[in-house]
């Protein structure tokens, strides 16, 4: 890994840079005070100026769409965001880390047994030595792996708003199994820009539906990442729903306890978060919303207790191309780096 | 009460027909081929032709509204649907039910012990005898005394999407206790059309939350109606949420069970709901969404196995002005006046 | 052409059934006293249930979808509604022809100069004597020929928009030119399920725009039956936009008139349209929303005096599905076999 | 007016903070690199913090709202911003303009002829001589009084858009009349946050329609700001149309002129704007669209002929609260004090 003038801009690259992800990850990073877009890469946008394309990027006016194939042959960066469809990375891997540091955004290297993508994902993972490597980039669980780490695997957007839900409840008293129920609602960005049917505007902007309500490949990550955190085995039963906004994961997340307090658990939570810069828990009577979360990297947590029930009901919003993707991999940059934390992400939300 | 031609049309009254789910009942009972509206009222509307202030009510040209002291002196019709803000019909509700039948869409006859109303409503009921006489018009249920009744108490909309994927479950082999989870999703109009700041456009177009986390006031006949169902307590967690949908309500309903089996479940609902003309039990592999049955009395129900966590998850959708207000309010008009079950209700939804 | 028993119910077949337009012929057909969808096609979706594939069409229990190929070997039908992509329906049309009448709702045989396609379209017509014998549906204008014809050109949805705003003027007193400004916007639905990327609700929900602003090729229908009218050659700039709703065209059209006074000028346009089952002339002060006419075959217009420019402003609002399609197409329907012309069709509109 | 360390942030104010306008002011402001918030207020929510209401401007953690009288008595900050609605402002202006320099987002310092209150608003305007001093802060058009000026009245979010798409007309050559039509369509935002029954999602987001067809008092401005840069009277026609999204208005303005060259008007549009920052002439072919520009303060131009009707058509997008408000507010500061003209206005837009 090459040495860096602690005084120059870092210099960084993004690889698939016109899908969703990736434009979030330009957005940000147009702005960011210690870092520098010196290559951005796009196989069907190749040779089009960014801001042509693009006219909201226009803060980054020289930007040029590279093949993919680019970034192979560039030596310039410090880090590299892979944002390519998942697999799609594989080619890129090991060269890009010979010289630079990676953060990559799809579930290539988030899972450590290579079994797992066989049996969730349908494929042989072709480097498992990567996998050993790789640090999940969950930034609030895992900060001080991702200091250190070569190549981080960036979490995916539902698992970022569950676990941020879950991990407090660990050491909680009075939870009576680690078994959980997750109902995730999610903005359309989160299906990408693929052109479907489903996902056209006269077909879904009067729809509310799940889907994949027995199997979601990203419970894989959920359970490993769930896990470690309880130092167990947890169950954790996952529904994926989609409402017609753009953005946003809202997370509503069961948990059987005791006696259910809700002053004592949210205090808990807020002591597990204290210090920390994006997880907000919300005052009490305080629902968290999609809306106010949206733009930024900002994870919102309410706390509720179900006394008749005997449930804590926990409730995240993110922002899924925010905090559940760009936001959290420039985080884990700046943390990679050495940078403040907060550098390029203390940005207001977009409301209204 | 008063015999009635079985040749004639029944005429029928909507007290409070301006606010959503009277408009519904208009633009349902526009089309009924046994029904007429003798009268509509409207305090803040009095006077103003129907077609005038809403124009998609062409079809009824000649309807004006009246104000709701209209309906006290009035005694031509056969059955009156009041659709007035909860504590509103109080003073009407005997003089009507002495020469004519009362549908009544509020919460105010649900309850049938009268100290729910001091817990959950918040006050003291005034005409507790009639709880007695109020039959609970959750049509699948209470098909036979909604027939005789006087007074149907039309379900809630939550409660109506959460009941008929509970009610199922009382006989099916597996299940471990009646103990359920309802993340329920509704639209707008649920809200009615209250100037809250909350529900403008731009303040929630771009938002999806929850609400009243952890006590909304359906959960009273949401458990007094499934312990009904079960002939025993249930405990019911309900969240309610809102997305930025016009009509729907999509119910994500967790139980728990040994051994699910999705194929004999789903066979277990079919055949519970056979015959039903306004329930419908999904393929396999299909997801309910809000969207094809808005504009209809449907509910839509799928079934869901999840092993690994030893669960069902059981999915239904409705309009909540359809099936969860107007259309089952029609519904039970039909039976009670022995009517074609599906006479002015079998409409296609409204898609795209 | 067959005859046809009296009482009998009439044989409709729909050609193109599961487009946008072909499923809202459904949806209204559906519910026609007078007739009975005999057959449906679709290529992609063959020996499907149309239940099973759109719930929302649930009265059509027993419907199933056959290959388009189906329609030349039935001879059943009485009537074939062919909404096929322009171009697709030339090889059926002759056939369908010497046995039934037909109605089409594509654009090929609305232009009575072949010429028209190729410079609108691009493509030299197959059947130009066709477009002799064609009728231009626009029904409030050709209702007699619409009566006796065998084909119906069923008009475009902004030509239908535009036309009936125009129409009324060219009888008016004070009309400077017949030159017309037409600044139409649209749903989405108008740009039918196309899977391309700019239809896809995460790209279009927070986006207004314009499209083909200098020449759409509805252009051609819009001066070919604007001279028609107006007995001489008109100017009409027409610059087409989309707006995030499902349906609905809202057309605000410009014209240049000496004292433009506003009362008389709504009462010429009250008089122009008297006793048409699907016009509607707003009363002073209201204004046409494509909300309350979502879902009809109404045409709602307003009329507006701006002295200061010299200008009558007039808006019309339309259901692109109804009466820029479906709806005007049934209503043709029904002129064609001597129906009661608003069978079918009296509809109350979708709100909220 | 205090003299000011060149070193030092500007002390700014924001009075009316909690309105779109005002919150979209504080958004902005959260990031400039030489401006710092001292004071905000809001009656309604005086003594509260603003990311506990806000939680979006979590970068402004210590700002908490204060009534709008602590401006009077405020001395400390270098520039007001005044976001009041209509008319409120007056009590408050002369006092805050004795110590520093006022940027007013209402209407109410932008006429020059007090009749023209009286006409278009319906009141006496109480400090005529005001009138003479403010300075009509359209950047583009005004930059070298807006540097000197302690009173900037910024130009309401409809002129703006219709303003920049006609200025460069008045020495195109070809130009046949100073007569203009401007079709304009509105997100929400631009209705502010009133709690009318219209305005609610329920309502509004199916609908599309117009409103003040014939006289809207942004007309007022319009015309008295053609007019200077005309150099004589023109003739406006406006139309405001409201299109459910969030943010944006499109400007779809018609122009008459003797055979229309599109590439010529473009490149005079180019030359007109040469090195304004916030003004983008699309390329040949690109249609300006809210989307893009939405959260930012840039004016997107596209300019194209219709040489069968003889027309220019010129349509500009702005975000209503960016440019149309907020953007242009901060970016009159930025020239009113000697700051970089794109100092914290240099954001990406909110895409997706």
């Amino acid at each position: 890994m090459k040495k860096r003038d602690r005084d120059a801009k870092l210099k960084v690259a993004v690889v698939g840079a016109s899908g969703y992800a990736g434009l979030e990850l330009l957005r940000i990073l147009a702005g960011h005070p210690s870092a520098r877009v010196v290559l951005a890469t796009s196989d069907s946008l190749a040779g089009k100026k960014a801001r042509d394309v693009f006219p909201h990027l226009a803060p980054l006016p020289e930007l040029t769409f590279r093949p993919h194939g680019a970034a192979a042959e560039f030596g310039a960066a410090d880090v590299f965001f892979t944002a390519l469809p998942h697999g799609e990375s594989f080619p890129l891997i090991e060269p890009l880390l010979r010289s630079a540091r990676v953060i990559d955004l799809s579930a290539d290297y988030r899972l450590k047994n290579p079994a797992d993508y066989e049996k969730w994902y349908g494929f042989r993972h072709p480097l498992p030595a990567l996998l050993e490597r790789s640090v999940y980039g969950l930034t609030e669980m895992n900060r001080d792996a991702v200091r250190k780490a070569a190549l981080v695997a960036n979490p995916g957007c539902y698992p970022t708003g569950a676990l941020l839900a879950i991990a407090p409840l660990a050491n909680l008293k009075g939870l009576k199994t680690a078994e959980f129920i997750v109902d995730a609602k999610s903005g359309y960005t989160g299906a990408g820009r693929k052109r479907e049917e489903r996902l056209l505007l006269a077909e879904a902007r009067n729809e509310f539906t799940a889907y994949r309500v027995t199997r979601h490949q990203h419970c894989a990550e959920l359970l490993q990442e769930a896990a470690r955190i309880f130092g167990r085995r947890t169950r954790i039963a996952f529904t994926p729903h989609l409402a017609p906004v753009s953005r946003g994961i809202l997370s509503t997340v069961y948990a059987r306890v005791r006696k259910p307090d809700e002053d004592h658990a949210r205090e808990a939570f807020a002591a597990f978060y204290r210090g920390e810069p994006f997880v907000r828990v919300c005052a009490r009577g305080e629902v968290p919303g999609v809306r106010d979360v949206a733009g930024t990297n900002v994870c919102s947590i309410g706390v509720f207790a179900d006394a008749d029930n005997s449930l804590l009901k926990i409730i995240t919003a993110i922002d899924n191309l925010g905090k559940g993707a760009a936001g959290q991999a420039v985080h884990n940059m700046n943390l990679m780096f050495g940078l403040d934390e907060t550098a390029g992400l203390n940005l207001p939300g977009f409301v209204p």
